[in-house]
């Protein structure tokens, strides 16, 4: 989406609300002119902070989201700003994505990550969803908050973090260590998840330091990357909160 | 998609492999004649099981699946069978949506209960998803193992489940116990996720034994309704193996 002059497209009300919030470089807001009313706050906000508002049909609308369902709101943004990697490299938790796929994963991880307050999300520049509506709208916004940092080789990622103080933990399938085990939780960490159905590459899974998994009953294999995510992720916050005590 | 004679449509393949291996009443498996190699080992389970196999064309197939991809196979399967309640009163964790409305959270958190060792998820039947296509596919399955109880009451629900010597506590943002500090928490439970948006109706705010929170950094208001049942679900699955040890 972030190729030459083009905009990248917000869609949704949350997304819409929090890139205004966030003070994100948006070129247009563009409103379903039928539902003018329900969205008239982000309108005023929009023009108080000098962005034009059109107002445009449904149809205009879909065909600018494309799948995303805009629910009578977007926005028109600068090409995504990615961060450099060295706004990771003082943060306390940073997430760093081994090649997911899926965009809307891609949101809900930023989603998760941005709620837990890590520094950063670290994404692969190839064979990996990047930022897109899909991944916008199923960001809830976090993609407007969170520096995001795409990079063309995680091991070497990795690496810099682990230079930065950080401990390397890889969420994995088949770990003997689970996530409530595994001391490490207590530290400065770069959480890695890996991809849908693959899981981590093998590189990174003999980079990191620690692999760790979600002890599971039932029948299935495995969590979805994003609700994996959320619970890796929300056991290294709740340990930062139980050891503050 | 459960009235009259007609077929409930499971996309996908792992939800299909599910579907077979839970010995779920399968009506027909559609396999993309274009796939076929890639889905052989369906299709023998499928015979092996006395279900008939049908190849068709892709553009068929996305006209029973409409937007959610079915990557090349799909089964027709006996509408919707929702369990009894009293399949739920013996568990220790049963989960209940008190009007998940998305039917990809539903299938989402279909998948988090199945993995967690829920007994069952309640669902309520009006204005929430129920099974559909996308909520089976999101399910990876889990809509194939795990109990589905369709209720018309919530409230009156978790009446029953108390009564079955289960504590009920609402998952609410604005909750003043946090998930990590409520001590019912150890004990059996049936956890209840609210509304995406609008959180847990009034009635059943007043009615569970507790509320609990997810604290949260970031400037955003909530986690997503799946990846937020997965937290809490999974909170429960680490009181019950810490405190085993």
């Amino acid at each position: 989406m972030s190729r030459g002059g083009r905009s990248d497209v917000i869609p949704g009300r949350g997304p819409v609300r929090e890139a205004l919030a966030a003070g994100r470089e948006l070129r247009e807001i563009v409103v379903d002119r039928k539902v003018a009313d329900a969205t008239s706050d982000i309108a005023e906000q929009a023009r108080a902070a000098d962005i034009p508002v059109r107002q445009a049909t449904r149809h205009e609308m879909d065909t600018l989201t494309g799948e995303v369902r805009h629910q009578g709101v977007l926005a028109l943004a600068a090409p995504f700003a990615y961060a450099p990697l060295d706004q990771a490299t003082d943060g306390d938790l940073v997430i760093v994505l081994d090649g997911v796929t899926d965009p809307r994963n891609l949101g809900a991880i930023a989603r998760v990550a941005e709620l837990a307050g890590a520094a950063a999300l670290v994404i692969r520049d190839r064979r990996a969803a990047a930022p897109s509506p899909a991944a916008e709208k199923a960001s809830a916004g976090a993609l407007s908050w969170l520096p995001i940092i795409k990079v063309t080789n995680i091991t070497r990622a990795l690496e810099s973090l682990s230079d930065a103080g950080l401990w390397t933990v890889g969420l994995e399938g088949g770990a003997t260590t689970s996530i409530w085990d595994q001391p490490l939780l207590d530290e400065r960490i770069a959480l890695v998840i890996g991809e849908e159905g693959q899981g981590l590459s093998r590189l990174v899974a003999e980079r990191v330091d620690a692999r760790v998994t979600i002890p599971m009953a039932g029948h299935l294999d495995s969590l979805n990357a994003s609700t994996a995510a959320a619970v890796a992720t929300f056991e290294w916050c709740r340990r930062r909160v139980q050891t503050e005590v």
